[in-house]
Protein backbone atom coordinates (compact mmCIF):
# COMPACT_ATOMS: atom_id res chain seq x y z
CA UNK A 1 0.00 0.00 0.00
CA UNK A 2 1.26 3.44 -0.97
CA UNK A 3 0.36 6.83 0.60
CA UNK A 4 -0.11 9.49 -1.85
CA UNK A 5 0.87 13.23 -0.23
CA UNK A 6 0.43 16.09 -2.36
CA UNK A 7 -0.33 19.60 -2.30
CA UNK A 8 -3.54 20.63 -3.93
CA UNK A 9 -5.01 23.94 -3.65
CA UNK A 10 -3.11 24.63 -0.86
CA UNK A 11 -4.40 21.75 1.04
CA UNK A 12 -2.25 18.31 1.92
CA UNK A 13 -4.37 15.46 0.49
CA UNK A 14 -3.40 11.70 1.61
CA UNK A 15 -5.46 9.24 -0.70
CA UNK A 16 -4.79 5.51 -0.22
CA UNK A 17 -3.13 3.78 -3.43
CA UNK A 18 -3.38 0.17 -3.35
CA UNK A 19 -1.38 -1.56 -6.62
CA UNK A 20 -0.78 -4.59 -5.12
CA UNK A 21 -4.39 -6.95 -5.65
CA UNK A 22 -2.94 -9.26 -2.50
CA UNK A 23 -2.99 -6.11 -0.45
CA UNK A 24 -6.79 -5.32 -1.19
CA UNK A 25 -8.36 -4.85 1.85
CA UNK A 26 -11.95 -7.06 2.16
CA UNK A 27 -13.22 -6.59 5.63
CA UNK A 28 -13.71 -2.50 5.48
CA UNK A 29 -17.14 -1.02 6.24
CA UNK A 30 -19.97 -2.19 4.44
CA UNK A 31 -21.92 -1.83 1.80
CA UNK A 32 -19.03 -1.21 -0.38
CA UNK A 33 -19.08 0.56 -3.39
CA UNK A 34 -16.87 0.34 -6.85
CA UNK A 35 -16.70 2.57 -9.23
CA UNK A 36 -14.49 1.43 -12.08
CA UNK A 37 -12.62 3.97 -13.95
CA UNK A 38 -9.75 4.29 -16.87
CA UNK A 39 -9.05 7.34 -14.88
CA UNK A 40 -7.93 10.84 -16.27
CA UNK A 41 -11.21 11.69 -13.91
CA UNK A 42 -13.72 14.32 -15.28
CA UNK A 43 -16.95 15.36 -14.37
CA UNK A 44 -18.56 12.46 -15.03
CA UNK A 45 -17.07 9.76 -13.28
CA UNK A 46 -17.08 12.73 -10.28
CA UNK A 47 -20.65 12.02 -10.43
CA UNK A 48 -20.18 8.45 -10.24
CA UNK A 49 -17.99 8.77 -7.25
CA UNK A 50 -20.22 11.45 -5.51
CA UNK A 51 -23.14 8.96 -5.89
CA UNK A 52 -21.24 5.74 -5.03
CA UNK A 53 -20.58 7.97 -1.82
CA UNK A 54 -23.90 9.05 -0.51
CA UNK A 55 -24.86 5.73 -0.74
CA UNK A 56 -22.07 3.32 0.42
CA UNK A 57 -20.09 2.71 3.44
CA UNK A 58 -17.02 2.54 1.44
CA UNK A 59 -16.34 4.06 -1.92
CA UNK A 60 -13.51 2.18 -3.91
CA UNK A 61 -12.72 3.70 -7.51
CA UNK A 62 -10.50 1.37 -9.63
CA UNK A 63 -8.39 3.35 -12.01
CA UNK A 64 -6.84 0.90 -14.89
CA UNK A 65 -6.29 1.45 -18.58
CA UNK A 66 -7.38 -2.19 -19.32
CA UNK A 67 -5.08 -3.04 -22.69
CA UNK A 68 -7.74 -6.02 -23.01
CA UNK A 69 -10.20 -3.88 -24.25
CA UNK A 70 -8.18 -1.94 -27.17
CA UNK A 71 -8.10 -3.38 -30.18
CA UNK A 72 -5.26 -2.99 -32.35
CA UNK A 73 -4.63 0.90 -33.50
CA UNK A 74 -6.98 2.36 -30.71
CA UNK A 75 -5.16 4.33 -28.45
CA UNK A 76 -3.96 2.28 -25.38
CA UNK A 77 -0.91 3.77 -25.48
CA UNK A 78 -1.96 7.26 -26.03
CA UNK A 79 -5.09 6.92 -23.89
CA UNK A 80 -4.74 10.30 -21.41
CA UNK A 81 -3.18 9.12 -17.48
CA UNK A 82 -2.37 11.95 -14.80
CA UNK A 83 -2.33 9.59 -11.99
CA UNK A 84 -2.04 12.74 -8.87
CA UNK A 85 -4.44 14.93 -10.50
CA UNK A 86 -7.16 11.66 -10.44
CA UNK A 87 -6.17 10.70 -6.65
CA UNK A 88 -6.61 13.94 -5.36
CA UNK A 89 -10.09 14.98 -7.38
CA UNK A 90 -10.99 11.00 -6.39
CA UNK A 91 -10.35 11.97 -2.71
CA UNK A 92 -12.29 15.00 -3.09
CA UNK A 93 -15.53 13.92 -4.54
CA UNK A 94 -14.98 11.35 -0.94
CA UNK A 95 -13.36 8.44 -2.41
CA UNK A 96 -11.90 6.00 0.65
CA UNK A 97 -9.30 4.23 -1.52
CA UNK A 98 -7.66 3.87 -5.19
CA UNK A 99 -7.28 0.40 -7.06
CA UNK A 100 -4.60 1.61 -9.67
CA UNK A 101 -2.58 -1.84 -10.37
CA UNK A 102 0.08 -2.41 -12.90
CA UNK A 103 -0.93 -4.43 -16.19
CA UNK A 104 1.22 -7.44 -15.43
CA UNK A 105 -0.70 -7.83 -12.42
CA UNK A 106 -3.70 -8.19 -13.55
CA UNK A 107 -2.51 -9.77 -16.50
CA UNK A 108 0.46 -12.09 -15.45
CA UNK A 109 2.41 -14.76 -17.92
CA UNK A 110 0.45 -17.62 -18.67
CA UNK A 111 -2.66 -15.86 -18.04
CA UNK A 112 -5.24 -17.06 -20.22
CA UNK A 113 -8.98 -16.42 -19.60
CA UNK A 114 -11.68 -14.11 -21.10
CA UNK A 115 -15.53 -13.99 -20.10
CA UNK A 116 -17.54 -13.22 -23.25
CA UNK A 117 -21.25 -11.74 -23.89
CA UNK A 118 -22.54 -13.23 -27.33
CA UNK A 119 -25.46 -12.63 -29.45
CA UNK A 120 -26.85 -9.24 -30.50
CA UNK A 121 -26.12 -7.24 -27.65
CA UNK A 122 -22.36 -7.45 -28.40
CA UNK A 123 -22.32 -8.00 -32.14
CA UNK A 124 -23.79 -4.66 -33.06
CA UNK A 125 -22.94 -1.29 -33.15
CA UNK A 126 -19.57 -0.83 -30.72
CA UNK A 127 -19.25 -4.32 -31.05
CA UNK A 128 -18.76 -4.60 -34.70
CA UNK A 129 -16.48 -1.60 -35.09
CA UNK A 130 -14.50 -2.39 -32.00
CA UNK A 131 -14.05 -6.40 -32.33
CA UNK A 132 -12.78 -8.01 -28.76
CA UNK A 133 -13.66 -4.53 -26.94
CA UNK A 134 -16.66 -6.35 -24.57
CA UNK A 135 -14.78 -9.36 -24.11
CA UNK A 136 -11.96 -6.94 -22.50
CA UNK A 137 -14.94 -4.89 -20.50
CA UNK A 138 -16.51 -8.37 -19.52
CA UNK A 139 -12.59 -9.63 -18.37
CA UNK A 140 -11.76 -6.63 -16.27
CA UNK A 141 -15.23 -5.78 -14.49
CA UNK A 142 -15.55 -9.34 -13.69
CA UNK A 143 -11.83 -9.14 -12.48
CA UNK A 144 -12.22 -5.68 -10.17
CA UNK A 145 -15.61 -7.49 -9.20
CA UNK A 146 -13.50 -10.39 -8.21
CA UNK A 147 -10.26 -8.51 -6.46
CA UNK A 148 -12.30 -5.85 -4.45
CA UNK A 149 -15.43 -7.89 -3.72
CA UNK A 150 -17.76 -5.05 -4.03
CA UNK A 151 -21.98 -4.65 -3.26
CA UNK A 152 -22.27 -2.18 -5.91
CA UNK A 153 -20.30 -1.00 -8.94
CA UNK A 154 -21.40 2.53 -11.00
CA UNK A 155 -21.41 3.06 -14.43
CA UNK A 156 -22.10 5.95 -16.57
CA UNK A 157 -24.66 6.07 -19.24
CA UNK A 158 -22.43 7.42 -21.50
CA UNK A 159 -21.47 4.16 -22.42
CA UNK A 160 -24.29 2.65 -22.87
CA UNK A 161 -24.24 -0.46 -24.32
CA UNK A 162 -20.93 -1.24 -22.09
CA UNK A 163 -23.47 -0.68 -19.33
CA UNK A 164 -25.82 -3.25 -20.85
CA UNK A 165 -23.08 -5.80 -21.14
CA UNK A 166 -21.88 -5.31 -17.84
CA UNK A 167 -25.79 -5.99 -16.70
CA UNK A 168 -26.04 -8.68 -18.62
CA UNK A 169 -22.43 -10.83 -17.42
CA UNK A 170 -23.14 -9.66 -13.62
CA UNK A 171 -26.67 -11.23 -14.11
CA UNK A 172 -25.32 -14.19 -15.80
CA UNK A 173 -22.22 -15.20 -14.11
CA UNK A 174 -24.33 -14.65 -10.81
CA UNK A 175 -21.94 -12.41 -9.31
CA UNK A 176 -23.44 -10.66 -6.88
CA UNK A 177 -23.03 -7.48 -7.57
CA UNK A 178 -25.80 -4.59 -7.63
CA UNK A 179 -24.91 -2.34 -11.12
CA UNK A 180 -25.84 1.30 -10.49
CA UNK A 181 -26.34 3.50 -13.84
CA UNK A 182 -25.55 7.19 -13.62
CA UNK A 183 -26.99 9.96 -16.03
CA UNK A 184 -24.36 11.14 -18.47
CA UNK A 185 -22.83 14.74 -17.49
CA UNK A 186 -22.35 17.16 -19.97
CA UNK A 187 -20.70 20.35 -21.51
CA UNK A 188 -23.14 23.53 -21.19
CA UNK A 189 -23.26 22.83 -25.08
CA UNK A 190 -24.65 19.00 -24.42
CA UNK A 191 -21.31 17.28 -25.44
CA UNK A 192 -21.25 14.18 -23.42
CA UNK A 193 -18.21 14.29 -21.05
CA UNK A 194 -15.39 11.79 -21.80
CA UNK A 195 -12.16 11.55 -21.31
CA UNK A 196 -11.29 11.50 -24.99
CA UNK A 197 -12.71 15.13 -25.57
CA UNK A 198 -9.14 16.10 -25.07
CA UNK A 199 -8.28 15.12 -28.14
CA UNK A 200 -10.87 18.01 -29.82
CA UNK A 201 -8.99 20.78 -31.44
CA UNK A 202 -10.34 24.37 -30.80
CA UNK A 203 -11.78 24.39 -33.96
CA UNK A 204 -13.71 21.39 -33.45
CA UNK A 205 -14.70 21.76 -30.08
CA UNK A 206 -17.61 23.66 -31.11
CA UNK A 207 -19.02 21.04 -33.49
CA UNK A 208 -18.70 18.35 -31.51
CA UNK A 209 -22.14 19.14 -29.55
CA UNK A 210 -23.42 17.51 -32.97
CA UNK A 211 -24.21 14.26 -31.90
CA UNK A 212 -26.12 15.39 -28.65
CA UNK A 213 -28.04 17.98 -31.31
CA UNK A 214 -28.83 14.62 -33.66
CA UNK A 215 -30.43 12.78 -30.40
CA UNK A 216 -32.38 15.85 -29.32
CA UNK A 217 -33.52 15.96 -32.85
CA UNK A 218 -35.13 12.33 -32.78
CA UNK A 219 -36.68 12.50 -29.53
CA UNK A 220 -38.24 16.11 -30.67
CA UNK A 221 -39.41 14.02 -33.90
CA UNK A 222 -40.69 11.53 -31.36
CA UNK A 223 -42.38 13.94 -28.94
CA UNK A 224 -44.35 15.11 -32.64
CA UNK A 225 -45.35 11.48 -33.50
CA UNK A 226 -42.64 10.29 -35.77
CA UNK A 227 -42.13 6.68 -36.23
CA UNK A 228 -38.50 5.24 -35.04
CA UNK A 229 -37.18 5.13 -38.68
CA UNK A 230 -38.73 8.91 -39.28
CA UNK A 231 -37.19 10.70 -36.01
CA UNK A 232 -33.69 8.46 -36.98
CA UNK A 233 -33.75 9.86 -40.19
CA UNK A 234 -34.27 13.56 -38.56
CA UNK A 235 -31.47 12.82 -36.44
CA UNK A 236 -29.22 12.33 -39.85
CA UNK A 237 -29.94 15.48 -41.54
CA UNK A 238 -28.36 17.15 -38.13
CA UNK A 239 -25.18 15.31 -38.49
CA UNK A 240 -25.24 15.84 -42.08
CA UNK A 241 -24.81 19.61 -41.09
CA UNK A 242 -21.11 18.83 -39.88
CA UNK A 243 -19.41 17.82 -42.58
CA UNK A 244 -15.92 17.29 -40.45
CA UNK A 245 -18.27 14.28 -38.42
CA UNK A 246 -18.44 11.11 -40.27
CA UNK A 247 -21.05 9.59 -38.62
CA UNK A 248 -20.54 5.91 -37.46
CA UNK A 249 -24.17 4.99 -37.44
CA UNK A 250 -27.45 6.55 -35.82
CA UNK A 251 -30.00 4.19 -34.49
CA UNK A 252 -33.22 4.23 -32.61
CA UNK A 253 -32.91 0.69 -30.29
CA UNK A 254 -34.08 -1.12 -27.56
CA UNK A 255 -33.14 0.08 -24.01
CA UNK A 256 -31.86 -3.24 -23.00
CA UNK A 257 -31.09 -5.32 -26.24
CA UNK A 258 -29.80 -2.56 -28.48
CA UNK A 259 -32.00 -4.07 -31.18
CA UNK A 260 -33.34 -1.56 -33.90
CA UNK A 261 -36.98 -0.83 -33.04
CA UNK A 262 -39.51 0.02 -35.47
CA UNK A 263 -42.08 0.77 -32.93
CA UNK A 264 -41.27 2.64 -30.01
CA UNK A 265 -41.08 0.95 -26.54
CA UNK A 266 -40.33 2.90 -23.22
CA UNK A 267 -37.01 3.68 -22.47
CA UNK A 268 -36.08 3.17 -26.23
CA UNK A 269 -33.05 4.39 -27.01
CA UNK A 270 -30.73 6.80 -29.64
CA UNK A 271 -27.75 6.00 -29.97
CA UNK A 272 -24.81 7.71 -32.38
CA UNK A 273 -21.57 7.13 -33.41
CA UNK A 274 -19.14 9.06 -35.86
CA UNK A 275 -15.32 10.28 -35.51
CA UNK A 276 -14.00 13.59 -36.03
CA UNK A 277 -10.90 12.89 -38.00
CA UNK A 278 -8.27 13.13 -34.56
CA UNK A 279 -11.07 11.75 -32.25
CA UNK A 280 -13.75 9.00 -32.11
CA UNK A 281 -16.46 9.79 -30.13
CA UNK A 282 -20.50 8.26 -29.06
CA UNK A 283 -23.33 9.45 -27.26
CA UNK A 284 -26.75 8.13 -26.44
CA UNK A 285 -30.38 9.35 -24.86
CA UNK A 286 -33.62 8.24 -24.02
CA UNK A 287 -35.56 9.26 -26.98
CA UNK A 288 -39.33 8.10 -25.93
CA UNK A 289 -40.98 8.50 -22.95
CA UNK A 290 -44.11 7.67 -23.23
CA UNK B 1 -36.04 -24.61 0.05
CA UNK B 2 -37.00 -28.58 -0.06
CA UNK B 3 -36.73 -30.82 2.75
CA UNK B 4 -36.46 -34.66 1.39
CA UNK B 5 -37.46 -37.15 3.67
CA UNK B 6 -36.34 -40.65 3.07
CA UNK B 7 -35.92 -44.00 4.47
CA UNK B 8 -32.38 -45.24 4.27
CA UNK B 9 -31.20 -48.38 5.54
CA UNK B 10 -34.21 -48.15 8.52
CA UNK B 11 -32.68 -44.71 9.27
CA UNK B 12 -34.70 -41.65 8.36
CA UNK B 13 -32.46 -38.69 6.78
CA UNK B 14 -33.08 -35.62 6.40
CA UNK B 15 -31.23 -33.39 4.26
CA UNK B 16 -31.77 -29.64 2.95
CA UNK B 17 -31.69 -29.28 -0.81
CA UNK B 18 -31.76 -25.56 -2.11
CA UNK B 19 -33.12 -25.08 -5.41
CA UNK B 20 -33.96 -22.16 -6.05
CA UNK B 21 -30.18 -20.18 -6.49
CA UNK B 22 -31.79 -16.52 -4.47
CA UNK B 23 -32.16 -18.85 -1.46
CA UNK B 24 -28.68 -19.74 -1.19
CA UNK B 25 -27.64 -18.91 2.47
CA UNK B 26 -24.77 -17.10 2.36
CA UNK B 27 -23.89 -16.35 6.10
CA UNK B 28 -23.33 -19.77 7.35
CA UNK B 29 -20.06 -20.68 9.04
CA UNK B 30 -16.61 -20.40 7.46
CA UNK B 31 -14.88 -21.29 5.85
CA UNK B 32 -17.35 -22.74 3.16
CA UNK B 33 -16.50 -25.42 1.07
CA UNK B 34 -18.37 -26.49 -2.01
CA UNK B 35 -17.85 -30.01 -3.63
CA UNK B 36 -19.22 -29.53 -7.55
CA UNK B 37 -20.87 -32.35 -9.17
CA UNK B 38 -23.11 -33.94 -11.69
CA UNK B 39 -24.55 -36.62 -8.96
CA UNK B 40 -24.86 -39.90 -9.45
CA UNK B 41 -21.95 -39.79 -6.62
CA UNK B 42 -19.68 -42.70 -6.37
CA UNK B 43 -17.00 -43.37 -4.23
CA UNK B 44 -14.24 -40.68 -5.63
CA UNK B 45 -17.24 -37.75 -5.12
CA UNK B 46 -17.62 -39.61 -1.40
CA UNK B 47 -13.84 -39.00 -1.09
CA UNK B 48 -14.36 -35.32 -2.67
CA UNK B 49 -17.23 -34.56 0.28
CA UNK B 50 -15.17 -36.32 3.32
CA UNK B 51 -12.20 -34.15 2.80
CA UNK B 52 -13.85 -31.16 2.29
CA UNK B 53 -15.91 -31.74 5.65
CA UNK B 54 -12.63 -32.52 7.15
CA UNK B 55 -10.89 -28.96 6.66
CA UNK B 56 -13.42 -26.82 6.42
CA UNK B 57 -16.94 -25.76 9.17
CA UNK B 58 -19.57 -26.20 6.47
CA UNK B 59 -19.72 -28.16 3.10
CA UNK B 60 -22.16 -27.97 0.32
CA UNK B 61 -22.60 -30.49 -2.98
CA UNK B 62 -23.52 -28.91 -5.54
CA UNK B 63 -26.22 -31.73 -7.98
CA UNK B 64 -25.98 -30.12 -11.50
CA UNK B 65 -26.09 -31.76 -14.22
CA UNK B 66 -24.63 -29.00 -17.19
CA UNK B 67 -26.08 -28.73 -20.45
CA UNK B 68 -23.56 -26.15 -21.48
CA UNK B 69 -20.62 -29.09 -21.05
CA UNK B 70 -22.28 -31.63 -22.97
CA UNK B 71 -21.51 -31.15 -27.09
CA UNK B 72 -24.07 -32.83 -29.78
CA UNK B 73 -24.52 -35.99 -29.47
CA UNK B 74 -23.17 -36.59 -25.96
CA UNK B 75 -24.87 -37.99 -23.29
CA UNK B 76 -26.89 -35.12 -21.87
CA UNK B 77 -29.75 -37.09 -21.97
CA UNK B 78 -29.33 -40.07 -20.54
CA UNK B 79 -26.45 -39.05 -18.10
CA UNK B 80 -27.40 -40.92 -14.95
CA UNK B 81 -29.66 -38.88 -12.29
CA UNK B 82 -30.54 -40.39 -9.13
CA UNK B 83 -31.41 -37.39 -6.89
CA UNK B 84 -32.78 -39.18 -4.05
CA UNK B 85 -29.94 -41.64 -3.61
CA UNK B 86 -27.26 -38.94 -4.11
CA UNK B 87 -28.86 -36.98 -1.55
CA UNK B 88 -28.54 -39.83 0.92
CA UNK B 89 -24.90 -40.74 0.14
CA UNK B 90 -24.04 -36.83 0.35
CA UNK B 91 -25.35 -36.33 4.07
CA UNK B 92 -24.10 -39.69 5.04
CA UNK B 93 -20.67 -38.52 4.04
CA UNK B 94 -21.32 -35.48 5.80
CA UNK B 95 -22.38 -32.77 3.87
CA UNK B 96 -24.67 -29.70 5.51
CA UNK B 97 -26.88 -29.08 2.45
CA UNK B 98 -27.02 -29.61 -1.71
CA UNK B 99 -28.01 -26.99 -3.86
CA UNK B 100 -29.55 -28.92 -6.65
CA UNK B 101 -30.89 -25.83 -9.55
CA UNK B 102 -33.02 -26.45 -12.39
CA UNK B 103 -31.34 -26.22 -15.66
CA UNK B 104 -33.79 -22.90 -16.85
CA UNK B 105 -32.48 -20.89 -13.15
CA UNK B 106 -29.34 -21.61 -14.16
CA UNK B 107 -29.39 -20.56 -17.89
CA UNK B 108 -32.63 -18.56 -18.09
CA UNK B 109 -33.93 -16.54 -20.91
CA UNK B 110 -31.67 -14.05 -22.64
CA UNK B 111 -28.62 -15.79 -21.26
CA UNK B 112 -25.41 -14.89 -22.73
CA UNK B 113 -22.62 -15.36 -21.06
CA UNK B 114 -19.32 -17.84 -21.23
CA UNK B 115 -15.95 -18.20 -19.68
CA UNK B 116 -13.29 -18.84 -21.45
CA UNK B 117 -9.57 -20.42 -20.98
CA UNK B 118 -7.86 -20.12 -24.62
CA UNK B 119 -4.44 -21.51 -25.77
CA UNK B 120 -3.29 -25.04 -25.53
CA UNK B 121 -4.07 -25.78 -21.95
CA UNK B 122 -7.82 -25.95 -23.47
CA UNK B 123 -6.84 -26.76 -27.45
CA UNK B 124 -5.30 -30.16 -26.99
CA UNK B 125 -6.79 -33.81 -25.57
CA UNK B 126 -10.12 -33.27 -24.02
CA UNK B 127 -10.67 -29.93 -25.34
CA UNK B 128 -10.13 -31.30 -29.29
CA UNK B 129 -12.38 -34.12 -28.63
CA UNK B 130 -14.66 -31.89 -26.82
CA UNK B 131 -15.53 -28.71 -27.89
CA UNK B 132 -16.80 -26.25 -25.81
CA UNK B 133 -16.58 -28.62 -22.92
CA UNK B 134 -14.29 -26.49 -20.97
CA UNK B 135 -15.95 -23.52 -21.88
CA UNK B 136 -19.04 -25.31 -20.25
CA UNK B 137 -16.95 -26.30 -17.29
CA UNK B 138 -15.17 -23.30 -16.80
CA UNK B 139 -18.65 -20.90 -17.13
CA UNK B 140 -20.83 -23.47 -14.55
CA UNK B 141 -18.07 -23.43 -12.42
CA UNK B 142 -17.74 -19.44 -12.21
CA UNK B 143 -21.63 -19.25 -11.68
CA UNK B 144 -21.21 -22.31 -8.88
CA UNK B 145 -18.67 -19.87 -7.32
CA UNK B 146 -20.59 -16.43 -7.66
CA UNK B 147 -23.82 -18.28 -5.98
CA UNK B 148 -22.33 -20.52 -3.18
CA UNK B 149 -19.42 -18.23 -2.83
CA UNK B 150 -16.90 -21.04 -1.03
CA UNK B 151 -13.73 -20.12 0.95
CA UNK B 152 -12.89 -23.44 -1.39
CA UNK B 153 -13.42 -26.29 -3.84
CA UNK B 154 -12.31 -29.76 -3.83
CA UNK B 155 -12.29 -31.32 -7.46
CA UNK B 156 -10.82 -34.82 -8.67
CA UNK B 157 -7.73 -35.78 -10.23
CA UNK B 158 -9.42 -38.17 -11.84
CA UNK B 159 -10.40 -35.31 -14.94
CA UNK B 160 -7.19 -34.05 -14.54
CA UNK B 161 -7.17 -31.69 -17.46
CA UNK B 162 -10.55 -30.10 -16.03
CA UNK B 163 -8.52 -29.23 -12.93
CA UNK B 164 -6.04 -27.15 -14.22
CA UNK B 165 -8.71 -25.79 -16.57
CA UNK B 166 -10.44 -24.68 -13.16
CA UNK B 167 -7.21 -23.45 -11.60
CA UNK B 168 -6.56 -21.44 -14.15
CA UNK B 169 -9.48 -19.39 -14.60
CA UNK B 170 -9.78 -19.34 -10.57
CA UNK B 171 -6.32 -17.18 -10.52
CA UNK B 172 -6.96 -15.56 -14.21
CA UNK B 173 -10.61 -14.31 -12.42
CA UNK B 174 -9.45 -13.40 -9.11
CA UNK B 175 -12.34 -15.98 -8.00
CA UNK B 176 -10.87 -15.80 -4.67
CA UNK B 177 -11.09 -19.46 -4.16
CA UNK B 178 -8.89 -22.14 -3.16
CA UNK B 179 -8.97 -25.45 -5.39
CA UNK B 180 -8.14 -28.72 -3.67
CA UNK B 181 -7.22 -31.34 -5.88
CA UNK B 182 -8.30 -34.93 -4.22
CA UNK B 183 -6.65 -38.10 -6.05
CA UNK B 184 -8.52 -40.80 -8.15
CA UNK B 185 -10.50 -43.48 -6.50
CA UNK B 186 -9.93 -46.54 -7.98
CA UNK B 187 -11.57 -49.96 -8.25
CA UNK B 188 -9.62 -52.90 -6.74
CA UNK B 189 -8.82 -54.12 -10.57
CA UNK B 190 -7.39 -50.15 -10.48
CA UNK B 191 -10.49 -48.61 -12.60
CA UNK B 192 -10.75 -44.80 -11.98
CA UNK B 193 -14.21 -44.69 -10.27
CA UNK B 194 -16.53 -42.55 -13.03
CA UNK B 195 -20.63 -42.07 -13.53
CA UNK B 196 -19.72 -43.59 -16.39
CA UNK B 197 -18.34 -47.07 -15.51
CA UNK B 198 -22.16 -48.11 -15.38
CA UNK B 199 -22.38 -48.43 -19.55
CA UNK B 200 -19.84 -51.08 -19.01
CA UNK B 201 -21.62 -54.58 -19.98
CA UNK B 202 -20.66 -56.71 -17.81
CA UNK B 203 -17.97 -58.69 -20.72
CA UNK B 204 -16.23 -55.26 -21.06
CA UNK B 205 -16.00 -54.42 -17.18
CA UNK B 206 -12.79 -56.70 -16.53
CA UNK B 207 -10.85 -55.08 -19.66
CA UNK B 208 -11.75 -51.61 -18.68
CA UNK B 209 -8.98 -51.32 -16.40
CA UNK B 210 -6.56 -51.04 -19.51
CA UNK B 211 -5.85 -47.64 -19.29
CA UNK B 212 -4.61 -48.00 -15.53
CA UNK B 213 -2.52 -50.67 -16.50
CA UNK B 214 -1.11 -48.52 -19.76
CA UNK B 215 -0.71 -46.02 -16.78
CA UNK B 216 1.40 -48.11 -14.90
CA UNK B 217 3.19 -49.45 -17.64
CA UNK B 218 4.37 -45.63 -18.46
CA UNK B 219 5.17 -44.96 -15.40
CA UNK B 220 7.53 -48.45 -14.78
CA UNK B 221 9.43 -47.88 -17.43
CA UNK B 222 10.03 -44.42 -16.55
CA UNK B 223 11.19 -45.92 -13.54
CA UNK B 224 13.45 -47.63 -15.39
CA UNK B 225 14.88 -45.00 -17.05
CA UNK B 226 13.05 -44.52 -20.38
CA UNK B 227 12.54 -41.55 -21.84
CA UNK B 228 8.41 -39.39 -21.95
CA UNK B 229 8.47 -41.35 -25.69
CA UNK B 230 9.61 -44.53 -24.53
CA UNK B 231 7.31 -44.79 -21.64
CA UNK B 232 4.68 -43.82 -23.91
CA UNK B 233 4.84 -46.57 -26.37
CA UNK B 234 4.97 -49.00 -23.47
CA UNK B 235 1.65 -47.71 -22.56
CA UNK B 236 0.76 -47.99 -26.41
CA UNK B 237 1.63 -51.58 -26.30
CA UNK B 238 -0.52 -52.30 -23.23
CA UNK B 239 -3.88 -50.68 -24.73
CA UNK B 240 -3.22 -52.70 -28.31
CA UNK B 241 -4.21 -55.83 -26.09
CA UNK B 242 -7.28 -54.89 -25.63
CA UNK B 243 -8.74 -54.66 -28.97
CA UNK B 244 -12.37 -53.66 -27.98
CA UNK B 245 -10.76 -50.53 -26.77
CA UNK B 246 -10.05 -47.65 -29.35
CA UNK B 247 -7.69 -45.13 -27.81
CA UNK B 248 -7.68 -41.48 -28.51
CA UNK B 249 -4.36 -40.17 -27.02
CA UNK B 250 -2.19 -41.38 -25.06
CA UNK B 251 0.28 -38.65 -23.77
CA UNK B 252 2.80 -37.37 -21.28
CA UNK B 253 2.41 -34.15 -20.60
CA UNK B 254 3.52 -31.30 -18.29
CA UNK B 255 1.53 -31.59 -14.79
CA UNK B 256 0.31 -27.73 -15.61
CA UNK B 257 0.37 -27.11 -19.16
CA UNK B 258 -0.36 -30.54 -20.36
CA UNK B 259 2.16 -30.23 -23.00
CA UNK B 260 3.73 -32.74 -24.73
CA UNK B 261 7.48 -33.82 -22.79
CA UNK B 262 10.32 -34.55 -24.37
CA UNK B 263 12.36 -34.49 -21.23
CA UNK B 264 11.31 -35.38 -17.50
CA UNK B 265 9.73 -32.83 -15.44
CA UNK B 266 8.80 -33.56 -11.88
CA UNK B 267 4.90 -34.19 -11.56
CA UNK B 268 5.41 -35.75 -15.12
CA UNK B 269 1.73 -36.96 -16.18
CA UNK B 270 0.32 -39.63 -17.80
CA UNK B 271 -2.74 -39.49 -19.52
CA UNK B 272 -5.19 -41.55 -21.93
CA UNK B 273 -8.45 -41.65 -23.58
CA UNK B 274 -10.43 -44.23 -25.62
CA UNK B 275 -13.67 -45.53 -26.03
CA UNK B 276 -14.53 -49.15 -25.69
CA UNK B 277 -18.34 -48.95 -28.16
CA UNK B 278 -20.47 -48.04 -25.25
CA UNK B 279 -18.63 -45.89 -23.17
CA UNK B 280 -15.91 -42.97 -23.34
CA UNK B 281 -13.28 -43.45 -20.62
CA UNK B 282 -10.32 -41.23 -19.42
CA UNK B 283 -7.48 -41.61 -16.66
CA UNK B 284 -4.45 -40.26 -15.73
CA UNK B 285 -1.76 -40.78 -13.09
CA UNK B 286 1.95 -39.07 -12.08
CA UNK B 287 4.06 -41.10 -14.31
CA UNK B 288 7.47 -39.57 -13.21
CA UNK B 289 8.45 -38.78 -9.19
CA UNK B 290 12.55 -37.53 -9.12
Amino acid sequence: MLILLRGFENILTFVKIVRDPAEIPLDGPRPRALVPTMGFLHEGHIELIRRAVAGSAETVVSIFVNPLQFGAGEDYDTYPRDLERDAALAEEAGADWIFHPDPERMYPPGYATSVRVAGPLTERWEGERRPGHFDGVATVVTKLFGLVRPDRAYFGEKDYQQLQVVRRFTEDLNLGVEIVPVPTIREPDGLARSSRNVYLTPELRPRANVLYRALRAVREAAAGGASPEQARVMGEKVLAEVPEFEPEYLAVVHPETLEPLQEWVPGARGIVAGRFPAVRLIDNMEVWIP
